[in-house]
């Protein structure tokens, strides 16, 4: 073992902070000045906000029609533009924003009973305000992330990604970019976004109620204007899988 | 603005930390012990090491046949145990480990020219070894993850997955567990270390030579047995598209 000290912090890293004291979220509330109370953010930090919280502010949050015999299903079938899959109480749907997901995003947790809660309907719009709001306070460049929680074909277990972004690129585009062996690299496109938002993710969990988190240390060049729906959305017809 | 202090660690932080000093890799070479004496790991960290470098550890590196006139794709579809879809040069396929993923993780990137470099034969295996040894050295529990770079249906970039580990648990069960209101879950099945990869991958990149990271702060409760194989790999039967 060499004279490595595991208390030195490397150049390079990053730090994941959960951001404590967001309270619970109702309608009308202004959560982007709640987020710029809260969140000890410094220049170039990447804030990571849960939907669930952006969807309650922005009143994405209906009642389930009892009296529709389809019941939760109604706003599933309500919020898709295509059914690509359907077993048992499960559909993978297009939302209108393009996102390829279970029940269009439409979620039983973390609401009062009896509603349901709907994916924000501009959620780079969302993340733009919320980076708005707190630039103006506080004179400072940040990257804001809308993360939701989905699953994927092939792989158990469901992860954060991003569906809204401002002021940090969801791709890292590597194009021209040659490996450590000085060859051109095959892979070019990362996406960046929504490893941060998985990251984020670790340390806000879904039973905390921890609705939002920091992500600092990245590197500055990934800060720039760029949408998730503009970048990460695949067209369909570039999809080989719907 | 309230008091926040933007220097203070919130309990239940991250770190990501680049692990530096790893050597080029030939096969061969002892990578646990190169891992054991370079990584400043300490008890319940998670190291993350990229495939690449477990591949050439393991002599998972071969010659590309000049001779055969389909060249690299030859090598994808000996890997592939089932072809999903092809779309010019791209192939998407499973692998033997039950892995679907483009040209059957098949990389030219970060190799000698004229070589690919292939899966390891068994990558959860190759994370116990790592484990092991660092277990051995140091007397402390860690994880240990293998990240590649898989792309995904529906979603432009590609990030990096987990395709092996040993010491923390691919999956976090949070069946049972309620919500911040009081409701069960509808979301149980996280997959943790699928966002722990992704997270890596964020200090790594693609171009730096830097081949693995150590994830700092991940809780106590999710350091135990399992595999990505038996874990995260969905079953082709319980899959909806393919």
């Amino acid at each position: 073992m060499s004279d490595i000290d595991p208390d030195e912090i490397p150049p390079g890293a990053l730090s994941v902070l959960p951001v404590a004291g967001i309270p619970e979220i109702r309608q009308g509330d202004d959560l982007a000045g709640i987020l710029a109370d809260v969140s000890p953010v410094v220049a170039y930090d990447v804030l990571v906000v849960t939907q669930k919280v952006v969807s309650k502010a922005e009143g994405q949050v209906i009642p389930i029609d009892t009296d529709d015999p389809r019941g939760h299903k109604a706003i599933v079938e309500d919020e898709s533009v295509r059914i690509l899959r359907r077993r048992g109480e499960l559909i993978i749907s297009q939302t209108r924003h393009g996102f390829v997901c279970a029940n269009a995003g439409v979620d039983l947790s973390n609401i009062d009973a009896g509603h349901a809660a709907l994916l924000p309907v501009d959620s780079d719009r969302s993340a733009r305000r919320i980076r708005d709001v707190i630039r103006a306070r506080r004179g400072i460049e940040i990257g804001v992330v809308i993360s939701d929680t989905f699953g994927r074909p092939w792989r158990r277990g469901v992860t954060d990604v991003a569906i809204g972004s401002a002021g940090i690129g969801p791709i890292l585009d590597l194009k021209g970019t040659n490996d450590a062996l000085g060859r051109e690299l095959q892979v070019t496109e990362v996406a960046v976004i929504d490893e941060i938002a998985g990251a984020a993710d670790l340390v806000m969990g879904k039973a905390t109620g921890i609705a939002a988190a920091i992500v600092r240390g990245v590197p500055q060049a990934w800060f720039r204007n760029g949408s998730v729906r503009e970048e990460i959305v695949r067209a369909p017809q570039d999809d080989l899988f719907r």
